[in-house]
């Protein structure tokens, strides 16, 4: 084994061949096919006939709420209306969700989503809400005729006061927007993921996203002060808090972050911004075991306190697969079981450098890590996050269609899962390399910081007999290691019959309690979530 | 003015004088007299008749509860009980509130938590939930009959992972425990306060604690990951969850923070814990002006980024009640308007200090602070806290009572709340030099940092006058500045009437339809908090 000097291991040499721009060409998502309809992949689901059924007076009716303000509305009853204008509120970018829905609404202000919700309330209409649609578990796709309910044109950034970092904005704002608004008042948003290009600050906290950075500035639970909100019933909510601490009463508006519109829709939010980092570091080790992994995090920890901003892990599977399906150039020259990407965000260049390479010399000491490099600028920068970040994008390509899991674990044994998913499938005869096995691999990466593994199985095609062997089978390995089945990307359509792994029955029900005080019609979001 | 250069600023002598054992021996709390019946001095406040009264029947049972597994109970129905043991369960440390509780119990185990709330429940007892008993709001001293449910033997440590950082542990922990034990571990407690020494984990997290260090750890939102708690009914909600990151489900134990005991009891918690830092700064500035503090907590923000722990106000009336009243040294001659108590928290000594040392000279070159000093040692580092953390107790020497305020403001006009109040009861002949008037002085200090500001007014005795010229006025001025009435300090007795000054009709009615799910008898702390 060859364990490099730290002069060595920082090299520039190592990235001379890195052509920035086309590592950033990752594959375009979009598959070939058009996915089945959920119903049908989910004929155990049927339509619920307390719902109404949606009727020309009906829309006329949304068309009138849009007048005055804007906004607007995707009629599919109209027979001028080209079909496919509703394919991009009714499919999600993984293809394996698709909905029925005929009419598609994006309002302009709060105001509007209260009459619209108060209208479906009273008719009894079904109505989803959507975001950047960038969500993983069918939450944002209809599964029948419900109403899409889009946040995309609201989207204006209200207020920001530099001195207390407090930003007021819509729902509806693309996360990169408002990262980009912050940057020029030398601030950021205190979340960050692989969609921020798409991604809506509203779908964010309605599925409290954790991203990429959960480790440095902390849980939207603690970083949003307010929240606006609409009940079901037309009521708005307003809790659009400026205020770092506001002790009066219950926090009502923690039941709407993470209830993925279980409850109402979030329309708007203040969230605290942390300052901009003057330093970014991104490393990049190769790891001889996970054993070795949880070494190196422990002492990245002790090492790196408050500026360890990211402690990503990849295995190898991944990795190769990056290496198929996309251009970026491999940044270690051997293949390592696992890898390992830090980040350090500080506000000193020169401090943050020093306590990142104190901890590289004591991890190569220690024999801890294998090979290492530490970008030397922005795009070398990228290129690192693109080994991690890219894996979504090139698991989508490997074959049609990927299963994936998002599980919190304790980290002692987060990888078994993917070593036992693994054993289990080549035992079942599911995973092989000829056409007829409909698995390709099983590939762990995650957030390790966070306990966040994410368990996606690329298959050549969606194969019945690969659900039924990964579900409930993985649920149950989670709770059995009192793990959670959904770290970040929630419940949705695909993680609502395994709540009970997670969540006792006695606060099952409590939520279910809960949900017909705020929506004794049970308009939102049906067929999901708890 | 004299502008001090560094070498003389971070001078030691500065320090020499200072006795450190001396500096930690405040003044201690207890009052000579008695404190009135609450019931009294709120005579509008009237017993509940929908309770039931105990008797001697409720208690044999109660007792039975304890038999198997301990706990303890004072049975005031006991002609053989000494009064004076309920004094403790009745009255609250400042001297404000009284109850006229029979029975206090304090249980050993969640179980017999469960079992107590059941028959309460059943029985239509009235029940106050009581932890530390450091609240300064009424909230868990009784006002009539209620009993006190007191966590104080539910006080073990269950587990830590050092891996992770997570801790488990009882609810009736004290603070300073749970962070002794933590720092064996070079971990500790996210959240630090003055009253460490006596309150419980379980109290702060069901007032939503925000103490010194919101500004670097974060809110508890945050950092409290699982709670496990007893609703009314005697149903243990168990959400005891480990993991960082859980999105299955409605967040309910966030119903809990915050509620001050209204939805039910929090017996067990866990926490995500930060590494012990390895370097702590403390800085005492000197300011000229409120505007030169938001200067300096713009600039602290930015040169200080991830380190910055805590930047505290103090105005020069605070400071004067300290010098007479405790026998901490002054640390700077001079008197100023404003004091700042700044505190990092790093990894590196040396790197922290270079940030400090930055920020100080940039400070001190554009006027923004007039003298300052920073602490050499730990010794002298204590000293320094005293002249913040010291200020509740040597207030409450100044006179015979307290009237406390704990707003959240925008910072740019959090100063000015002080200055018109003292103009207030100035221009109302209330406040004055001699004996006949109430009002001794106006003080303002607290958490800036978070826009948290303690405006505290010393009585020389409490005077229903005073009261009434404070009250609704001062929850007028916040609300008319987009305030919070209640920044830390939460609701209780003292706030329920106002929490309408915070909190919109629409938000009030869903906390009493929640209140009437989790607690349709209302037998949990009655007469308090919405």
């Amino acid at each position: 084994m060859l364990f490099l000097r730290k002069e060595v291991f920082t090299q520039v040499g190592r990235f001379a061949a890195v052509n920035a721009n086309a590592s950033t060409k990752f594959c375009s998502l979009r598959f070939a096919h058009k996915p089945s309809f959920t119903a049908d992949s989910y004929p155990s689901l049927q339509r619920d006939s307390r719902y109404a059924t949606l009727n020309q007076a009906d829309v006329d009716f949304l068309k009138s709420i849009l007048k005055t303000e804007g906004g607007s509305i995707v009629n599919g009853l109209d027979q001028s209306t080209d079909p496919s204008d509703l394919d991009a509120f009714n499919t999600d970018w993984t293809h394996k969700y698709r909905g029925k829905t005929e009419v598609a609404i994006k309002p302009k202000t709060t105001q509007q989503v209260s009459q619209i919700l108060k209208y479906c309330n009273s008719r009894k209409l079904a109505v989803v809400p959507q975001g950047g649609n960038t969500g993983l578990v069918g939450g944002s796709i209809p599964v029948f005729d419900e109403i899409v309910l889009n946040l995309g044109l609201m989207n204006k950034i209200h207020s920001f006061d530099e001195l207390s970092g407090v930003l007021s904005l819509d729902a509806g704002v693309i996360l990169e927007n408002a990262d980009s608004f912050l940057a020029e008042k030398d601030h950021m948003f205190p979340l960050d993921l692989g969609a921020k290009g798409s991604c809506q600050v509203g779908g964010c906290a309605a599925t409290a996203a954790g991203g990429l950075r959960l480790l440095r500035y902390g849980s939207l639970r603690g970083t949003i002060l307010g929240i606006e909100a609409v009940l079901p019933d037309g009521t708005i909510l307003d809790n659009m808090v400026t205020l770092r601490k506001d002790n009066t009463g219950l926090d009502l508006k923690q039941l709407f972050i993470g209830s993925e519109g279980y409850l109402g829709i979030i329309t708007r939010l203040t969230v605290i911004c942390p300052r901009r980092p003057r330093s970014t570091n991104v490393a990049f080790f190769g790891v001889s075991s996970y054993e070795n992994v949880l070494k190196a995090f422990s002492e990245s920890k002790a090492y790196l306190t408050e500026i360890l901003s990211a402690f990503e892990l990849m295995d190898n599977t991944s990795q190769r697969l990056v290496d198929a399906h996309s251009s970026t150039q491999r940044p270690l020259e051997d293949e390592h079981p696992f890898y390992v990407l830090l980040e350090t965000q500080g506000s000193n260049k020169e401090h943050d450098e020093q306590k990142l390479n104190a901890l590289i010399e004591h991890l190569i000491e220690d024999e801890v890590i294998t090979d290492g490099v530490i970008a030397q600028d922005e795009s070398q920068l990228r290129v690192l996050w693109e080994r991690r970040e890219g894996i979504t994008e090139c698991l989508a390509k490997a074959g049609s269609g990927v299963y994936k899991y998002d599980v919190s674990l304790p980290l002692k044994v987060l990888y078994d899962l993917v070593n036992d998913t693994k054993q289990r499938l080549t035992d079942l005869k599911l995973l092989g390399e000829s056409s007829d096995h409909p698995v390709i691999d099983v590939v762990g990466f995650g957030h390790m910081g966070d306990g966040n593994l994410h368990l996606n199985i690329a298959v050549r095609k969606y194969d019945k007999r690969v659900e039924k062997a990964l579900q409930p089978w993985v649920f149950e390995w989670v709770a059995s290691h009192r793990g959670s089945i959904s770290a970040e990307h929630g419940l949705g359509l695909l993680k609502k019959p395994y709540i009970g792994y997670s969540k006792s029955p006695e606060m099952i029900s409590l939520m279910k309690i809960l949900k017909n005080v705020f929506d004794p019609n049970g308009i939102m979001l049906p067929y999901k979530y708890v």
